[in-house]
């Protein structure tokens, strides 16, 4: 060991010194939490131990003396679903090389960098200098709001519209692309809110001020004051339980769940049991909770069945409908932009999640590189909400009756992305059926426009929203997830299948009805086949695995069904509708491509829209019998009601995925259902 | 006394003596549970007293000893409107006059008696001759059956098949109109089922053989064994605990919803109050649940404000898609012809519903017109599913983190409709943000055929379905749901309001933008401006009080917001769509008419489709400003697949009404969260 510091003047990575000290950093770091366990997988996400090295391998090439450098990513680089499939076969033989993906932005460059975290180095770095940047990082956007805080002409325009500058408070906003031809900088607009008796800032903007700082270079570039409107008042806006006044609803007794013999799931790592069912569950910076390698105890079979192998949120649109000059830019894109992830929320034991959820924390990396920990990030829990999973009464059989009802119990993972000022509520729920249903509940705090208005009836001309309160108006909006769902129906070759309801003339006079609906199965062949307008289609949308069949010969199969059906309404020559041109239609379909991860493009702040999943299937790629990768839009057109002031209540959608013809028959049927009882007498703590 | 006994002689229903009769029974009867408590309510259901009280006087009038008398239909008949509302603002005041509105096969002839219970009478009797018959009645059905499995020809075809005729299983079937000119008989298909082995008799049908019963006569009218079919197999049909064989999944530990203090509702009569709701529960034979009154009350405005009039399941269209002689008739007005109230299924504690549940029992009337008791048909339960009612962290704010969260808990009104083989769990939830969901769950078992194909590569031609096992068929099929919602949003008097996004061109090259999409407002005028095909709409539909105005201005509304799209796939010549053409569109609306129910019509079974909501909508009326009613129809096309074999997973479907700027603010701002608490140590019973 000593020969090896000795060594240590000459550091080159793939030196022997390096590597040893790396090695030491890596075995010290071992022995903090969050490392690595016995229950390692390909697919975990980079422990703190690993962020930790990864930076130390990039600060190696691009040492800080000489370089600035700014991580805006840092992810997993995943291994090939071959190698994680090779190795799930056979888990006790090691895990393929450790990754991580790095997006950097080192001396105002962007560059894509791998690091391969076993042999302690960089394996790939490339500048990329395309359209569009990569993730806004929370360092930067604060350096943003400092800026403005302090910036003269914009503590004027706060001390001319009678404002206290303590009680303002900002945020940093991408700025979009609206057709420039020239280089985008990398800008972000800064707005502004006002406390002032109120927590609730986002009711109350401060209007007609334009703010736009140059991240790279730290300075504002563009300052406009171009109106005074009133800030809406405090009064009524606080949602704070403190802050309430009476009269008050009745109060309400108690209610929520127990489980008095413990959890029926097992996590091993990030690896969660449940019932039938097996996934690994992990974090990213972008997408937030990732699941993966998700199947399905087959009773009958005695084997677990692959039903996806990864989803998770690609991207949100999120464009608002207000072209006045401090607005119009306004059309955000949260999970490119600021990170889903990234945005995540610490939950709260017993409110966000009931009280027999389990808690999972995570970790990212800082704009040095250096690992956060995210506490509370996942939580997990059974659900019993007193629904159904099958029942049935049988009435006709002579002296008998049979009843037979199976309560559901389910799993759900959440995770709570509060994006500024709304709140997602991500659900993915999995149930004994087979089904995963997922669900996005939108909650928190419209984004309003302070306005001159205080009455409907003073409205001239569009006011590109709904008049909440006084001088406030809900702005008109939308929001789109786009979901990306690599489904592997029982094997990785799948096709997608559009199984027509077609009005049938029965064209017979000796029938007595004259028509009926039949299925016309279509298999698409290319991507174009697969793109759906729901809106047109009365259909059930299948993936199905061609090269397998039940017993009596149907194709196993997961249906998609979906939930709210949306199409946007912008132009499609609209520039933030071509960077979203993803939510085009409801539905797409393309051949598994390790690259395609992100509907509206890797680097998305300012994006052009020449990387989004509708340039990617434009190719018209082969997808019969093909792994493959389905995509699905849900979301809402949002008209703001007064409902929604000064705190939204949820407005929930989502959608399933249900199996059909994957089982021989209902995998729940020879589901116990737990015996009939009532649990008393419990005691209270907390 | 004596001297009124004495002028027993001569009974008319006005003389003394036969009223003396009538108020000694109805005091008798008042001393069995079930009848009129101090809470009574004019939209109370019938009491067992009431239903022995009104068949008497019909009895009275219509004497068994020289007339055929069988009970059809036996419900309130409601006061107007305009009474119940007055009494509701006085409930001091004594109840309007109870009245039972009956209908009646009195010597095979339709009669639509209303009998005035506090006036012991009959106040009309009118003959009905037009299409359509009334309610298909247990006894008649049963009897049906029992003929069946009597007749000569049919146990020698049971015999021919090799099957035993004690395993053989009945049910009666409505048998539909397609187009036949001449008077049409009361008249039953009669279908059968072979047990032998199992309970599952629905996955075992003896097809090829055609049964037709006139009910009328009591005899077989038509009887063919045109073509024998394999039965398919018991084995793996039985869906009971107890005849499941291992391997089993892994075992479940419970997991339940505890309320130590008890529930938060209170139960007067059939009135409930929870939280900010109160509403009206009551029973019909027909329709099942029927939630009246629904008011929230507004903590700022210190009192209840109407929201719905009325809502009820008004229909359900099953039509299958199977043309083969023995099937073409399957197009089932499960409300019209067997009654969705007289479907319901007893609840079973702990397993239909949750452990907080209270349970409500309901009478109907059966043939000879006496009171039948329906033991748990309504469940009541608080819902705490781990949801969240709002939320918002909020970190912008300097040195201060905010974050309130309101889980989310519901109120469900739950009744469960076993028509034959489905079975349809329905759901009324109110939730504290002022939204009423709706949910229809779907279980059950299948309606399939027997086939000879014990594969798919053996079909030929069409099949009309899945092939679900060896010579199982599972017929396509839709499920449509008709909801009457007679919504009085803060009054009677309201509109329909049909606001658009619309997508518009920004045609200004000053703006970056290029388009948005703004609300276009139309308030529906007559009836033709309110019939939606939703697939063809971007829109929020609202029922507003064009009277009243928020305090900014804002039109007080509800809305709907769909869950499932569905068009019909049947030609509209079609007889069965013609019967069922309320379904053309997903949304009418109609000005209020006591008379228009029933979106089938009142006389459904065999109907012609006379008496539809299509035909009522047809005739256009004012619906602006008016008492309006919003019909809306949820529901499924279901191409059935191998999990839904031998019982089917519940699949769902309903809709939200969302009050829509009906307060001035989030009504749960200041519902003040349950402490956070944790129940330990409970024991348990049961």
């Amino acid at each position: 060991m000593v020969e090896t510091f000795h060594d240590c003047t000459v550091m080159t990575p793939m030196s022997p010194c390096f590597k040893t000290l790396l090695f030491l950093l890596l075995f010290i770091l071992s022995i903090i939490p969050g490392h690595q366990s016995q229950y390692s997988h390909p697919l975990d996400p980079l422990t703190p131990a690993e962020i930790t090295l990864l930076q130390a391998i990039v600060h190696y090439s691009y040492p800080t003396s000489f370089h600035i450098v700014n991580f805006h990513y840092v992810g997993l680089e995943e291994p090939h679903k071959s190698s994680v499939l090779s190795w799930l076969r056979n888990p006790l033989k090691e895990i393929p090389h450790r990754q991580a993906f790095v997006i950097a932005r080192i001396d105002h460059v962007t560059r894509e960098i791998i690091v391969d975290l076993s042999l302690y180095q960089i394996i790939s770095d490339q500048v990329y200098d395309g359209y569009g940047y990569p993730l806004l990082v929370f360092e930067e956007l604060k350096a943003a709001v400092n800026l403005t805080r302090t910036y003269g002409p914009f503590l004027e325009s706060i001390k001319k519209r009678g404002l206290e500058i303590e009680e303002v408070a900002c945020g940093s906003y991408a700025a979009g692309w609206f057709g420039e031809k020239e280089a985008s900088k990398r800008i972000v607009r800064v707005l502004c809110y006002y406390l002032n008796g109120t927590v609730n800032l986002y009711m109350r903007p401060i209007e007609g001020i334009s703010v736009t700082v140059d991240l790279e270079k730290s300075i504002i570039t563009h300052f406009r004051d171009r109106l005074m409107v009133p800030v809406p008042k405090a009064e009524g806006t606080d949602y704070r339980e403190s802050m309430q006044m009476p009269p008050f609803g009745p109060p309400m007794k108690q209610i929520t769940v127990v489980q008095p013999q413990g959890p029926n799931f097992e996590i091993y790592g990030h690896r969660v049991r449940w019932a039938n069912w097996d996934f690994h569950l992990s974090f990213d910076a972008r997408a937030g909770p990732v699941i993966s390698l998700a199947a399905i105890f087959d009773v009958e079979k005695q084997q677990y069945r692959e039903v996806l192998y990864k989803g998770f949120v690609s991207e949100l649109f999120v464009p608002y409908m207000d072209l006045t000059e401090e607005w119009y830019y306004r059309t955000f894109f949260d999970a490119g932009e600021y990170g889903f992830g990234l945005s995540a929320t610490p939950l709260q034991p017993l409110r966000d999640c009931p009280p027999n959820a389990y808690f999972i924390d995570a970790y990212f990396a800082a704009q040095n590189g250096l690992p956060v920990q995210m506490p509370n990030v996942f939580c997990i829990f059974e659900r019993y909400s007193g629904d159904i999973m099958w029942r049935h009464t049988e009435t006709i059989i002579q002296d008998q009756e049979v009843r037979e009802v199976r309560p559901d119990v389910s799993l759900v993972v959440r995770m709570i992305a509060t994006v500024g000022n709304y709140d997602y509520i991500n659900d993915w729920e999995f149930k004994q059926t087979g089904s995963i249903k997922v669900t996005v509940g939108l909650t928190g705090l419209l984004l309003v426009r302070g306005s001159i208005y205080t009455h409907t009836d003073q409205i001239e001309g569009e006011a590109y929203g709904t008049l909440l309160s006084e001088n406030t108006l809900g702005t008109h909006h939308d929001h789109y997830l786009t979901y990306h769902l690599d489904l592997d129906v029982d094997g990785y070759a799948n096709s997608f299948v559009k199984s027509r309801m077609q009005m049938t003339q029965a064209n017979d006079d000796k029938l007595p009805r004259k028509s009926y609906w039949r299925v016309v199965s279509e298999t698409a062949k290319t991507e174009s086949d697969a793109r759906i307008k729901l809106s047109l289609e009365q259909a059930d949308l299948l993936v199905v695995n061609p090269n397998k069949k039940t017993h009596v010969g149907n194709s196993i199969g997961y249906r998609l069904i979906p939930g709210s059906i949306i199409s946007p309404l912008l132009s499609n020559d609209d520039y933030e509708q071509i960077r979203a041109a993803f939510t085009n239609y409801n539905v797409w379909v393309t051949p598994y491509n390790k690259s395609e991860k992100w509907a509206g493009g890797l680097f998305t702040d300012r994006s052009r829209g020449d990387d989004t999943l509708a340039r990617w299937s434009h190719r018209n790629r082969t997808i019969e019998n093909e792994d493959i990768v389905l995509w699905y839009t849900v979301g809402i057109h949002h008209i703001p009601s007064q409902e929604d002031f000064p705190v939204m209540p949820t407005l929930s959608c989502g959608f399933e995925l249900r199996p059909t013809n994957f089982f021989e028959r209902n995998p729940a049927l020879k589901v116990k259902p737990a015996s009939p009882t009532q649990w008393l007498n419990c005691s209270a703590y907390g």
